[in-house]
């Protein structure tokens, strides 16, 4: 099974749906081997040894990791179909600026909103609300974040979405209120196969953030 | 001159270097333009609206962002000579990975060398030790990072070495002696002149960085 590829990942994070996504908009089957981060396996340990998190893409025998880089790979790997980034060399500068926006502003200030409370949780809100609103103006009026093609930034991006609910919980906000063309993307990209089947119901994703901050004694 | 290559950059920068780095191995005739990141020029601002940093490599009137998107398009756009990324997927993959170690890894912990003091600048100097020793087993016995070819993660992690006699004055430890097969791999990359002629004087940026400090109260 030398050609076999296995995905290392866990289901509430929006890093290894990423990686979910890519695969099913390829049509690559695969095996999806759940990771338990808090006792992690010989196996993730022997193929991301650096940073020794999911997701792990391993085909070949071969480990790829970084979700961002582990896109890029599928894109250029399995080429038939749903290209996720365009060939042009300034499209594609774009599509890469905007998907390190997303993994530099949105995971940092979301983090903030489950982590922790009171002004530093504020801050959080304040920060997720500003790089969204950047993000919905960036979107402004196509269908999606790659025009008439769902594309790498999309990929990126709405798996963050399985996570608003609990952000909103926990931060007593309405992200809709304040990014409604946003919400109305998400909602176009959840009716592909490819996300919907990929991204975990928004209660569960609540449910286990609770008992998280439970246990750190947030 | 829609043709025309401008380089938004402030002689200091790392980030800025890695641009200056992959335009002389390419060969490319460019504008310098230095920056007042104190006082920021309406094109920088409206090159670069939404991070509002350098570099940013204007070309044919248009602007990209962000070194490691910079180095992409450059080499994707200058495609006759000096080839930065190998063209197979996975070990396009792998330097891609290596490169964004050098982004998440080395810049925070060495910035906290010369941005505090006490417990956490010891802090930051383990943190900087652990992270080159990984860089340094993963250069292992090759002569760049790119194996016999001078390559994307080699420009990605050159550049920090105009800082490192900034961090060991400050932090009062020897680089060498914890990394020597890294220093030598530096000292190979210097005998180029892509990296000789983009990389400042270390005397010159531990006084600029003494300045800031100043500035800084620290």
């Amino acid at each position: 099974m030398a050609n076999e590829v296995i995905l290392l990942d866990c289901w509430v994070s929006m890093f290894g749906m990423r990686a979910r996504i890519a695969l099913a908009e390829k049509g690559v089957h695969y095996e999806y081997k759940e990771q338990d981060l808090g006792n992690k396996s010989p196996l993730l340990l022997k193929m991301n040894p650096i940073h020794k998190k999911v997701p792990v893409l391993i085909h070949k025998n071969k480990p790829v990791c970084e979700s961002l880089v582990i896109l890029q790979y599928i894109d250029e790997v399995w080429t038939d179909k749903a290209p996720l980034l365009p060939t042009d060399p300034y499209e594609k500068a774009q599509v890469k600026f905007w998907a390190d926006f997303v993994d530099k502003k949105i995971f940092d200030s979301s983090r903030k909103i489950w982590t922790t409370k009171g002004e530093e949780q504020e801050g959080g809100k304040k920060d997720l609300i500003d790089s969204l609103k950047v993000l919905e103006n960036e979107l402004g009026d196509k269908t999606y974040f790659g025009g008439e093609t769902f594309g790498f930034v999309d990929v990126a991006l709405v798996t963050f979405y399985s996570w608003f609910y609990t952000y909103e919980k926990l931060g007593n906000f309405s992200i809709e209120a304040e990014c409604p063309k946003l919400i109305a993307w998400a909602k176009r990209c959840l009716e592909r196969e490819s996300v919907s089947k990929s991204l975990p119901d928004s209660e569960k994703v609540y449910d286990f953030v609770n008992g998280v901050r439970q246990r750190m004694g947030i």
